[in-house]
Order: structure tokens, then C-alpha cells, then sequence
């Protein structure tokens, strides 16, 4: 199973605290993990992942390994910007957003226009529509890193 | 100027009054417009640019031109999926976001995250993070056609 | 009908020659030209087009729309590098490449990949095999503007 | 040190071979491998590398893991068709192709367009220009599974 974990460059030392745990949980539960690839959350997420020998894939948005966490057991250049959000999505069969930026909400998004597989936010957006309503086929809140992983890895929906 | 309209397939009937509207005000403005080709709000500001003699570029997300909408003035095949909701944004001096769905959310999430340019919603998405707080650097909130589009010309910020 | 015209940025003056009088014969013929936008034969073929009041939309491998032609009617800006070829090559009926470059013979070889189009040589690449042997699907040679737009009109074969 | 191991899904049983050999030789040398993930000389080379307990990625074009090599580390889901190619070249330090195809012959004008890392083809294209001159910056041709791992190694160039 490859689940990826989203999440922005400056993050709250919280984000890290909880990136690093849900790598440390997804690789203990035998999962590859697949992330940005770069600082913050991402590479928080891969040293987590590696402290405990899992497999860590970086999905970049440049055209080099500049900037690439060095935690990473091989690194994906995709030289497209930000379009590589979609590739982490569809890489994924479970997709955890850890904080939150712009670049984390393209990929919650992307994650549910996808559809078929979790999506878990853990400290992040909360998405709802001009009218206040929150959205019916919502994104799932975990208040844990432990939850996170859990509803992560209750499978495809 | 190039103005990217986005929107969803699945559309409510205003939203398709709008986009036509939108499409009709951005055509006479002098303004070519990028949208996804599809139907619903897609072929909506396809039909309002067109019946202006405007130019009007849809970029599809599949391998033909199956789908597109018969208004477009020319159709880019990306054969990318939603990767090519990156291509609009990049394409674009600015964005109108018409309803909602998760593919118009990743829209609008890319727009920002690019950032430098306005993105304007009219009846669709509000941002909020999980604590429940407004998003500091907002989408720009339009309560008509004719908003959205000041709001779009007002300029790069 | 949409037709590509690809071509290196550094060509000939007979490579410009060729594209432009290419560009012209398509207005002509009212097709739609998709080109990669920038110098060389790129702007050649656009100022070609735009020369008899016809359509040419540049597909842009980089983040902005510097270095794109100032005759393009539109300019999609992909920010995916050479992967905008696929774009191209998949936004095409026909494939018209003139003059050669690495980035013209990948045009060529993702068009002959996908199938289905006529793809057509002016004055720039033959495809072998390591054997010497001519490939049997052979990218079709033409002589001059003129039969190179006969051969890709020819339509889909 | 990350190697691109480019070929066809159709390829003569020479080709597997050599496949099968050049994932051994790689991985025996501390090489993550990156290639198409799917089958012919891409599955070859993933079932070398991974009978030597290497690192083996695989990009994939479509939209699932359908038809991926069982013998992947992991599984890179694009849904960007043939424009995955271009993200296998930008994830390599050097190119290896094996046997002829036009995915293949785009894989390596993407590499030769890039610049800057050795392409190497064993038993596949030759490249030349319709005068029938042999390209300057030529493909370096090897004649067996350890002279193009030889020649991929011998580094940036």
C-alpha cells in the first residue's frame, strides 16, 4: 500500500512533531510512503519513514534534486511545477494533508476529484462552500497522528 | 490579458447564467479567455465569449477532443488529467472560479500557490482552515458577473 | 482541423523560410496551428499564420509567457519543460516538423507514438535503426511548404 | 546515483536479456533504477534489479496501477501518458535504452534535449538527419550490458 503524506514547507513545529510520527507509523504498518519531497512537513515525514527503514519516494517540482530532503529513498524530478501534485495524488491509495497551504489544499482537492481513496487532514484545512455549508462528502479530520494513520489505512472507500 | 474561467461539469443553472455572462463581459473587454472545454459552467463561458466573436481556448484533460464543448476556438489536448488545471492557472493573468467542486477547488488552491495574480470567486468555494479562522490572503469574493470581472481587470497584485 | 508545426529555436534561414510560407498555406487551408511559441522556426510559422489572419496558439514550456512570439494569438503557458511536447503532439491532426533539434525529434517520436496522425519531415530528420535498417512506419519526407501541408491535410491515416 | 533504463513493452527476447542484466549490474552498484514499470525490457530490468535486492521505480502512464511489474519498489501513477517520459529523463543521472520504439526514441531526444547526463543505446535507435549525417552529439551506442552500464556510470558528461 503507498499512501502519501501532503504538506507545506513552513509549517508549526507541531506539523513537523506529527509528519515525523505518521512517517514513523505508516512505515511500521509496512506502507511506502510518498511525499513533495523537499522541507517542512515533507521532510519531516521522511525522516520519520527512515528512522524506521521504511521506503520514502520524493514527488519534486523542479527540474534537479536541489532542495530534495536527503531522507528520501529515491527522488522523482518531475520538472512541472506544482502539476506534480497530481502525481502524488494518483500515486496514492490513501492521501494524508498534514497543516496547511495552498499547495496542500491543491492536493486535498485533487485527492476528492479523484475520489475512491481517504482523504485525512490532521491540523489543516477545513473546506467549506461561499454559503457556510460544509461540504457533504467532507475530507476526514484526524486529531492524532495515530488517527490520521488509522483512518488512512481503513482502506479505499 | 488572458482570464482563466473555471467551473465545474455539474453546474447549478445560475452559475451557468453567470459564466455566460462572465464570458460575454471578459469577450467584450478584449480579453481572451482559457477555460477547461467541458459542459456545464465550461461550455457556459465558452457560448457568452463566442457569441462576442471572442477567443476562447479550452484545455481538455483526456487524449481527444471528445467532450469538448463546440464553441471553443481552439482545443488543447493534454492528455493529463487534472495536471492540466496547473496548465490554466499558469496561463492565466488572472481567475474567475464560477460554483464549486473539487476540481474548481484545486483551481483556485494552484492559483494561489502560484500567487501575483487576483482569483475571484462568484458563488462558489469559501477557504477555511480547521480552527475555523478565514483565510488571511483570501480569494477575492464576487457577488456578480460584472464583479468578478472588475476584480479580475483590476489588474496582476 | 488543428495542425502542430514544430522546429527548433536556432534553424536555418531556409528552416525560417519554410516555416513561414508552412504557416501561411495552413491559415490558408483555415486550420487552427498549435506551435511551442517561442524563436526560431516557432516564430516563423507564426508570423506565417498570422500574416493571413489565421489562428496559432503557442504551447510555452516555461512559467511566463517571456520569450513567447509576439505574433501568437494565445499563449498557453504549461510550466512543464519538454513535457509540453506531449501537449502538442496530442493537441494535433497532423504533425508538421521542420528543420531538427532534440526537442523537434522527441515532437516526432511522441507523435509516431501516439498514433493515428500523419507526421511529416522538412528538411530535418530520418529515424533509423542501430541495424541502418529505415523504419517501416516511417515519418513521411516532404520536399517543400507545399507538399508538406498536402501530406499532413491528407488527413488521419 | 539514480540510472533511467529506458525500452518497449513489445522487444525481442535479446532485449530482455540485456534488460534483465543491466538491472543486475546497476543495482550491484548501488543504483536506484527508474523506468516505464511496465512490461517487455521494462519488467526485464525491474526483475534484475530487484534479483539483487536494488532499488526499482516505475513511472507509470496511466491512471491506476494496472498493468505495473510486479518487481517494482514502487509504483509512480502519472495519468500523464507519454509526458511521463519526460519525468523518467529528469529523474536520471544517465539514460540507458534497450531496444527501439518511438516511446523510446522520445525518451532519448528528451534526454539529448535536457543535456548534460550520457545517453546510452544498446541494440536500439540510431539517430540521423535526413542529409544523412550522423548526429555530432550522438547517443553513445554500446554493444553489451556491461558497456552501457560502463558507459551510464562513467557519469555527467
Amino acid at each position: 500500500m503507498q499512501v502519501a503524506v501532503c504538506g507545506p514547507r513552513n509549517c508549526s513545529d507541531q506539523d513537523k512533531i506529527n509528519a515525523y510520527e505518521v512517517g514513523q507509523l505508516l512505515a511500521q504498518a509496512g506502507c511506502t510512503v510518498i511525499c513533495g519531497g523537499g522541507s517542512g512537513v515533507m521532510a519531516a515525514v521522511a525522516a520519520g519513514v527512515r528512522s524506521k527503514n521504511g521506503l520514502i519516494i520524493g514527488i519534486r517540482p523542479n527540474d534537479s534534486t536541489t532542495g530534495a530532503s536527503p531522507d528520501l529513498s529515491a527522488v522523482i524530478v518531475t520538472n512541472m511545477g506544482e502539476a506534480r501534485n497530481a502525481v502524488i495524488v494518483w500515486s496514492a491509495d490513501a492521501v494524508i494533508a498534514i497543516g496547511g497551504s495552498w499547495g496542500t489544499l491543491s492536493e486535498i482537492a485533487l485527492a476528492k476529484r479523484r475520489g475512491g481513496i481517504p482523504v485525512v487532514s490532521l491540523g489543516g484545512w477545513a473546506i467549506l462552500r461561499q454559503d457556510g455549508q460544509q461540504v457533504d462528502d467532507a475530507v476526514l479530520s484526524a486529531q492524532s497522528p495515530q488517527e490520521s494513520v488509522e483512518l488512512a489505512l481503513r482502506g479505499r472507500h
